[in-house]
């Protein structure tokens, strides 16, 4: 892992707009299921995944059968995660709120759930349990009352889904799913076709396709953010353990071989510290020869001259995820502008929050915390604007109404106001 | 105007795409700002709007001398509208706020205004200095410290813009103005050129080629949605007054040929009396032909059999204005599940809300109040999520978390948590 001044570090990243061959398989896709509806959803699942689908929709009794191919271990450890995601989030609801004005006038804010929202599951390795609560937990809080799973068989020619996922969708209250996936999927959920209904948001991770289909379809239906590469930055003192840091390092670089995984240290130390560190315990992963590229590739130790300008560092990468190791984490916390989730102190490990904590591990990606959140339950609930002019108010203000109408040349708005005026005016006089 | 039983009517609205060529025209554009910065933005000035750019940032005594231009009603009006607007979007501003668990972990989610965020303000009779107060208030009252507004010089081949425009971002606290447009102007906001900083955020309306050059960013930078015609639904019961519900129909319909303008009604006394109202008042409009177009292709008086089935009907529009001119308005906005905002009793005109009563006039066009929200504060701030876990809650729950990473398959992460719970467990022991 290279050790430079931070000064001589950029990280590019890009975003994703696809080849215009892929761009242009995505529009054909999701054009035929707009046409053709389940029929060509069998067709691509039958070109796609190889399955030739008799039944859309998972049926209950499958969902009840894989509460037996989970072990008892895991079905605790989701149960209680589940809790503390519902936990968070529900601090996150807000109310409706009314603003009453002497005159009669009431102004307001209405909140309100998404009636359908559509949860992309992807399928194989990339088939997370702990996504499914992520992902539909808040929109179960938000008060969305049809929540909708979609996710590709398990494995290729094999109508199966793996069960973890099941339970997990189970335990998070979703029990409409089909098995569909890729771009033909998202389609499905926002066009709708005879067997699945359309939904108003499509959220969840996917591969190429599916993020394509999501920019596509994006307008007709909610998206959530299209989700890049995973990222850390860990900014840490000379009092930080150079083995957490290594191992939260690596549990970044796991995932896949465009993650990215950088300390930010004013100590030469620490640096030199967590460099072995790396190295030792690379050594010993599992997936190591992801972690091994992504670190090559996307990692890096940068040394700073102070935490003030490691804070400047950090601001510029907007990462997903930041960890502060330091002595006070908490003075620092004020100081940052741009990252999805922040783990103070020593152990706040990035998998605690992966997991288990409560807040959700849908981070801003790609530099994009610069204006993006983590997925909450406002992404799952819209806003109305409620408008109540008393007729005093009227009266008062429609004259000023009326020149700012004309001033942008809408003499039929001005109108709407003056046709008023002159009825209601003449009652009052 | 058609009156039409309403099981009769569907409005087909379409995401508007783009031709392939009209694609390429803003890809091009963009990756042109993007490497050849300020001069490819003069080349643009030249070929599209006539002009030879000389400085792209409007200076201050320009500003300055706007006020001499423009007469004190309209300051007056548009002072109090700023008053309004301002007052309605700081009660939609959220506080930080943190969880404390009795274990000393900490959880929290922490709001911050978004750096710079630039406003796109169109050039020429699309120029509304309403709309600069509605985009750029909402960002200011967020503590967006950095609002930068774009705009193409008001005409053909002359470097002025608008006195009308420059006051009203001038009153909304707007100061650094440059005068570029189309979708060049996005592609600086998002990259950033010798002149102009890029920004993390893009809002505002503009033509197709806005448009597209928004949804081609969207990733790099932020962007409002992407807004279609203008929409207005109107509910109304037997009491309503028929000539103010068909003038503001035709406030809604003389903004283009493609706004819509409909009305729901139990009553078939008040169908026949809008009808004719709106061709009495449509006679003498100046934008009549605008407004006659839209209300033939767009528009429509649908009867019901209840004001219930009515409600059903507006929930399927999901219109970006709704009135409800019935007795009792209040009894039913509890029942609206999909309107962008919500304008209640005879005095409630739309251009109320256009213009004055303080809630957003940037409301979710085409059918996308399904689950966007007006313009709010919300728009121009992004969260973080804080986690601060105590070693007694680690040490605790430690083991679950390495049981659902090891699930995933994702060792890295089971081991970030098994390093500290082998050194921390020590010390406990």
């Amino acid at each position: 892992m290279k050790v430079i001044p931070a000064s001589e570090f950029s990280l590019k990243r890009e975003v994703e707009y696809g080849s215009p061959e892929q761009n242009e398989r995505v529009r054909f896709i999701i054009e035929e299921v707009r046409q053709h509806g389940d029929e060509a959803l069998r067709r691509f699942a039958k070109e796609f995944d190889r399955v030739e689908l008799q039944e859309l929709r998972v049926k209950d009794s499958e969902i009840q059968d894989a509460y037996g191919k989970v072990d008892q271990e895991f079905l605790e450890a989701i149960r209680e995660a589940a809790v503390n995601i519902r936990r968070f989030h529900e601090k996150q609801l807000r109310s409706s709120w009314m603003d009453l004005q002497p005159d009669g006038t009431i102004l307001g804010q209405v909140m309100r759930p998404l009636r359908r929202v559509g949860l992309y599951v992807p399928g194989g390795k990339a088939a997370y349990p702990s996504s499914v609560l992520m992902n539909a937990i808040p929109a179960q809080v938000a008060g969305v009352p049809e929540i909708v799973m979609v996710t590709p068989p398990a494995t290729a020619g094999v109508e199966g889904i793996d069960p973890h996922i099941l339970v997990a969708a189970a335990e998070a209250g979703v029990r409409e799913i089909y098995r569909v996936g890729g771009a033909q999927a998202v389609a499905a959920l926002a066009y709708g076709t005879e067997s699945i209904a359309p939904a108003d948001k499509v959220v969840g991770p996917g591969n190429i396709y599916v993020a394509l289909a999501k920019r596509y379809v994006f307008g007709v239906v909610d998206i959530d953010s299209i989700a890049g590469p995973s990222e850390i930055v860990v900014l840490a003192d000379e009092f930080a353990d150079a083995s957490y840091i290594a191992a939260d390092l690596l549990s970044q670089a796991e995932h896949d071989e465009m993650a990215s995984a950088i300390l930010v240290t004013p100590s030469e130390t620490l640096a030199q510290a967590v460099k072995l560190e790396v190295e030792r315990q690379l050594a010993e992963l599992p997936r190591r020869e992801i972690a091994e590229q992504s670190i090559r590739d996307y990692g890096a130790i940068l040394t700073v001259s102070t935490l003030e300008e490691g804070i400047d560092i950090v601001n510029r990468l907007a990462p997903e995820h930041l960890e502060i190791l330091v002595q006070e984490p908490f003075a620092y916390i004020g100081k940052i502008e741009n990252a999805g989730a922040i783990f103070l102190g020593p152990y706040s490990s990035e998998p605690v929050g992966d997991y288990f904590a409560g807040p959700n591990h849908v981070l801003p990606t790609n530099g994009t915390a610069r204006f993006s959140s983590p997925l909450n339950v406002d992404h799952f609930m819209k806003k109305s604007s409620v408008i109540y002019y008393s007729k005093e108010a009227l009266l008062r203000d429609g004259g000023k109404i009326m020149s700012l109408a004309r001033h942008e040349g809408l003499e039929a708005h001005a109108r709407a106001i003056e046709i008023r005026l002159e009825k209601e005016g003449d009652s009052r006089g």
